[in-house]
């Protein structure tokens, strides 16, 4: 065993640990606290399992999987931004950049290089694994929201342009989730939780 | 799409989200809080992925992540049995047998069945995923208490002959995990961490 490759890779192991303090704006089914993101990045993958089967293109679910468990590492750096919080969003790019340098290195090159290539396949979503874990990342917080009653909707009065334009990405995934969720952004209107402008 | 089956695979995704609130022995690395089964599941699930080079044997590694992601599912309704606890391991198959009728029943009969038999498949400890995985299940709070000076161990007053007998197992998985993993026990005998009886 190369003691110093080992090293590496459980220095990373512990490292991304922190996933566990980095908390979102959606809460966890109950509402009584907000979800961290290595919880989220769990959830997100079982659901890539169990909802395979609704992809518009067939895909390779390990490497799906691995990209949804590693997608949010950046984050322990450069910390949430919230989907809907656009000044936020102008600087992402840039701070998720550094951070990706920073604790992608800590591995062994060789895998320091293939997470990272994974993180940024993420990121572009082209690749068929790409398209259907980004599906997964945006439908897994409204599933929860919705089943919350969309408490955290109303909380940051969030509109339909907003949520439409970002599950619209949704569709490149699959078409039945989009399908879904475009009814259940409708009953959610509806209902007044999210606000019809 | 099947309406029915739709709504039967979400059930479970929100049902699992329980996890999030099933805390379990070890502390995250900081020592501030317990970690959760959900998070323990995701740390578990990348290690696999990261750390799949030292496997005794070569395994499919989706099957060994999508194992790792629910092996704990029966915890929502059996709780997390302490490793040391002798009692509570006495009824903690009974247990968690009732719990995965259950749990794993929300699903649509194949899912259901295809989970159950992965979650069997994990507890009989007898496959090269399934002794890689449970490898990792039993590597990850380990690293952690490691990072935070032993503090779950010595709250419990773990033994040395406690700790190796669990994690003994850890050698049908990997060799090389469990050289690491007794290099670390000694470690934390000689500084008082584990009592050495």
């Amino acid at each position: 065993m190369d003691e110093n490759r080992f090293k590496r890779q459980l220095d990373f192991i512990l490292e991304i640990d922190r996933e566990k303090n980095i908390f979102r704006q959606t809460h966890i089914t109950g509402y009584e606290r907000r979800e961290n993101d290595a919880e989220h990045a769990w959830h997100m993958a079982v659901m890539i399992y169990l909802l395979r089967e609704y992809a518009n293109e067939s895909f390779d679910v390990a490497r799906a999987m691995i990209m949804a468990l590693i997608h949010d590492v950046v984050e322990i750096d450069a910390g949430d931004t919230y989907a809907y919080d656009e000044a936020a969003l102008a600087t992402k790019d840039e701070r998720e950049k550094a951070a990706a340098d920073r604790i992608f290195g800590i591995l062994p090159p060789d895998q320091r290089d293939e997470l990272r290539s994974l993180f940024e396949e993420f990121e572009e979503g082209k690749t068929p694994e790409a398209k259907f874990a980004r599906t997964m990342d945006n439908f897994q917080p409204l599933l929860l929201n919705d089943s919350n009653d969309g408490g955290d909707w109303r909380e940051h009065g969030v509109t339909r342009s907003q949520i439409t334009r970002r599950q619209k990405y949704s569709q490149l995934g699959s078409d039945t989730i989009w399908d879904y969720t475009s009814r259940m952004i409708d009953r959610n209107v509806k209902t007044g939780n999210i606000k019809d402008e």
